[in-house]
């Protein structure tokens, strides 16, 4: 807690264990939540909850020297309501308390204010948002089923169901991702660039896009900013990263589509092959694996009580399949791959990630070489074979986390694909071809979703969890 | 550059000045953009640039002893294209060259070669972008004028327009003031979180603000974070900031309004007094100032020589103006304040900053405890007088860059200042006021543009300088 002007220093709950700074017999201030209180006769239990981790008990035992005192403070303790902020002062005191994360002290209480109400009727209880579904399942047969909480009913009061310590945690894992994100690409030589996300005409593809009235003019949401960092390449920024909101009007109603998500991207300039961006990725999310494990082992350990995953395994250098190795497993696991340049399935990929994972021990990979026909007009193809292209996807345990391509340079090649694609240019496409034909580097580059990379890192069953505030095409609130 | 993989390393041209790194007689291969070429008979200059700031000479001279071949490479010399990409083969040599950076060297060219050819007509000169408007001025009356690039014209062709070294160090001082302002943040336990920028609904304050087709229903973009990053205080994170963009559909063509710009927000639980944030936001700036003129020393100096300013000064502990002290400054200056509740204009603030300046010597201070009437509904009201606020905003120069307040965090009082502005509940508002009756913190925040912090502190003429791609009312692309 901060540093209190008025002199009452507030303590943090995960530090009352620590002997150094507090003893029993020292008088402290308490602020957080009031998560329960049990009111037995002339015995009060409360537990107050700190950064939805940190949990402290504080008792009132009635005081038969002053009983009409007493009589009043279990009046106002009876008055307070669960999830309310109240301010404690009293003496710690040791003590063995099995239901909190402080477990061999307590706080004996003097004074106690409520500094703000929670309603007395919540929408559900931090509790039953906090258990697993295995501990649900289990309960249902028994006296005292426990309720199961949906996901419209849980993000309907996101703030409620953020409340408990694994979906408190997981955001700490997504602010943790973007911190590792830059330190990684930092330390590679990267800057970071803000592009516009309201961008002039309809959207190149024309689907699946928002739009809105500009001034009189009709301008869409950016659905990545690819256009815009290549432009900054063209700039002379050598290696870019940006970390903002991308949009995808697209009514996909599954799992892992989300209408909004945090776009994590990459452009760079590339000396002989795209090989190096590659490289550049590989590092990047190795660091934030090892990242997670070793910085937040603390929050790892509490979403992995509520959902259950291992650790991604991943390998040391980058484990990079090859598109014909993978239609080779395809084929052999019975798939009807046709011709072999056509899209992967959902089963698809899943299958490659179960065969990688055994053949390389890795739940982390990348496929390359994806044909030309199902990538964006700004691939590169393949100069080898223009049916393929310089591009890859990356995947993780068999569910792709980042797509990403060497990009063609060539302004003249770029014109040729755009015909052949069909695409009409409009103003925002032809300030990007013209910053191609004023000098540009190679470059390759890649985007990544925040939420994906979470969800799956974490083994969740949704995406929604791995977003503060999901939007779907269902959902726009709150 | 990036390591090679056919064995070609790259040099980078910064690092040729380094002798530990290169020797005279070293063969090196070079990449870079070809800067400029002058071709004078049978003597060939080019200038390489690498990353806009750093050149280095690369010459050609005939050989009488193999005329042919030197008169076929003089003629593919000739052939080049300046903002063309090159790859050089050379040896290094010691020189004496007074208009590259790098000066003690240059390359002599053994072998050349064009990755990527840029047009031969281009839209402007990189070096024609690059002069102060002193240099252009005084060039006005001599033989041979510099041409004046207007701003649009600029920012049509905004990639080459950052090709400028002083344009091009601009983004890099963006990149790093994002980086200070989190570095400072994380140090004091903030996390990082990504809320929607697709809000249901029209906007609480249903002026100035895009919508769109939502699936059928009406959405908006974002003005601030503002209500999430509250909800977020009500899911149990503590501290919290969020870099992102927020849209402003007003039709202001002024030299500092942008339509879409990149937040910087951040929120806190407090606990006795918001003067707690002020210390954090205080901190945060001073971060962000000292490791500007540490770590951007190079990228300043190169700024600088083409739009003159000096390091903004601050204090070490916040100088906090309240607002009676801000009316008597004002009334002393010969403005007309009326009863002293209404709100400051652009000349009222130039004159804080002034007087500040010369009363307290910073460019930098706080202006607290603004009239209800003017601020958002959110804000919390002054305990002691209504009529004012727990809110502040923070000047450079007298010029607005911050804008922050404790926030009402009472649902019942909250729900009473919604109904005196006349601002209806929605969705997203509903949401909000029932997060606070599910029990909150008291908190306190800040909302900051960051193009506005970099165009202030570094002096500049006009917002767009410090946006990669700006919108304003007149523009949407590129």
């Amino acid at each position: 807690m901060s540093r209190s002007r008025t002199g009452r220093d507030f303590v943090n709950v995960k530090d009352l264990e620590d002997e150094e700074k507090h003893g029993s017999g020292d008088t402290v201030w308490l602020r957080g939540r009031l998560h329960s209180i049990r009111v037995k006769g002339g015995s009060c239990f409360l537990v107050v909850r700190q950064d939805s981790f940190h949990t402290v008990q504080a008792v009132f035992f009635k005081d038969k020297e002053n009983p009409e005192l007493s009589q009043k403070m279990i009046k106002y303790l009876k008055s307070l309501t669960e999830e309310s902020i109240i301010d404690i002062e009293g003496i710690l005191e040791t003590a063995d308390v099995k239901s909190c994360s402080i477990q061999n002290v307590e706080v004996k209480i003097q004074r106690i204010h409520s500094v703000t109400k929670a309603a007395s009727i919540l929408p559900f209880l931090v509790e039953d948002a906090s258990r697993s579904e295995a501990e649900v399942d289990a309960s249902q047969d028994t006296d005292r089923p426990f309720p199961r909480l949906g996901q419209e009913l849980r993000l309907d009061n996101r703030w409620m169901d953020l409340r408990a310590p694994a979906n408190n945690a997981i955001m700490r894992i997504q602010s943790m991702v973007c911190q590792l994100f830059r330190e990684s690409l930092y330390s590679q030589g990267f800057i970071e660039i803000h592009t516009p996300k309201l961008i002039a005409g309809e959207s190149e593809s024309g689907a699946g896009v928002f739009t809105t009235d500009y001034f009189g003019q009709t301008a869409c949401l950016a659905q990545s900013p690819q256009l815009f960092k290549q432009m900054a390449i063209s700039s002379d920024l050598t290696r870019v990263f940006e970390i903002g909101p991308v949009f995808r009007a697209e009514n996909s109603n599954t799992r892992r589509h989300l209408c909004e998500f945090t776009g994590l991207d990459l452009e760079m300039i590339i000396s002989d092959h795209y090989m190096e961006t590659l490289e550049v990725i590989h590092e990047m999310f190795k660091h934030i694996f090892t990242g997670l494990e070793s910085k937040m082992s603390k929050e790892l350990a509490v979403i992995r009580e509520q959902y259950e995953s291992e650790p991604v395994t991943f390998t040391e250098e980058p484990c990079v399949l090859h598109w014909p190795e993978a239609m080779e497993i395809l084929k052999e696991n019975d798939f009807d791959i046709g011709d072999g340049t056509g899209d992967l399935t959902g089963a698809m990929e899943t299958t490659l990630g179960k065969v990688v994972k055994e053949k390389y021990g890795t739940d982390f990979f990348m496929l390359d070489k994806y044909p030309m026909e199902i990538r964006p007009f700004y691939t590169m193809p393949d100069p080898e074979d223009p049916k393929f292209s310089n591009s890859y996807d990356i995947f993780i345990r068999g569910q792709e986390i980042c797509s990403g391509a060497q990009r063609c340079h060539d302004p003249e090649l770029l014109t040729e694909i755009l015909e052949q694609k069909g695409i009409e240019s409009g103003e925002a496409l032809d300030a990007y071809v013209r910053s191609f034909r004023d000098g540009i580097f190679p470059h390759a580059g890649a985007g990544i979703g925040l939420e994906r990379v979470v969800f799956l890192y974490l083994g969740l069953d949704n995406v929604r969890k791995a977003s503060m505030f999901p939007r779907d095409p269902n959902r726009c609130a709150p």
